[in-house]
């Protein structure tokens, strides 16, 4: 495996603010999701999650996997305090949209990248 | 000072990821911004910067002051090694959309909120 995942799953495993959430369906990998807590002072001190990352194997798609995914994502951003829920996804992808929708997120904002 | 705020202030300052950019003119607050470096698998392990929070204090608006605190804030990321900066920032803000546009991000993505 290439150490740069070594380097970065090292990162993420050092951090307590970030979690990785992998979904196994009879011992397969099935899905996996990266879920950041980040603290802030806006909002009076609110802290918010953000999701990234979400992957869904192509053999498990269409099974309602990601959806109980985002589920477990918003559940444990309550447990922990949170405020609010935030994630990107691409403008061209409208089910994608679409599906965080469904899921109660709204699309109130534009998600600006600038690539280094 | 309500204790919500040196809670966050503290949850901040211990997380080695977060920075608080604080701009000071004369002796003056003139405007603050959050950056937080987030560790991630996606794109072979590419840490990105998230930019949050960023405020200006009106008497020092209109003199490139958002602009210098955000080509700070580029500027760390890049030396830090991120693969890119994204924000999050409110639809109906056109102006604020395009003073991002000038700095070279781009509204590639939908920045989706759930209100917890």
């Amino acid at each position: 495996m290439n150490k740069a995942y070594l380097d970065a799953f090292a990162a993420i495993e050092q951090d307590k603010n970030q979690f990785l959430l992998v979904a196994v369906y009879g011992g397969e990998i099935a899905g996996c999701l990266q879920l950041s807590f980040i603290p802030g002072l806006s909002r009076l001190g609110m802290w918010r999650g953000q999701v990234e990352s979400v992957r869904v194997a192509t053999a498990f798609r269409g099974r309602g996997l990601g959806e109980e995914m985002l589920k477990w994502a918003i559940a444990t951003c309550a447990d922990k305090g949170c405020g609010l829920v935030q994630l990107h996804t691409d403008v061209a992808r409208k089910e994608a949209i679409r599906f965080y929708e469904k899921l109660g997120f709204k699309p109130s904002h534009a998600g600006m990248k600038l690539v280094l």
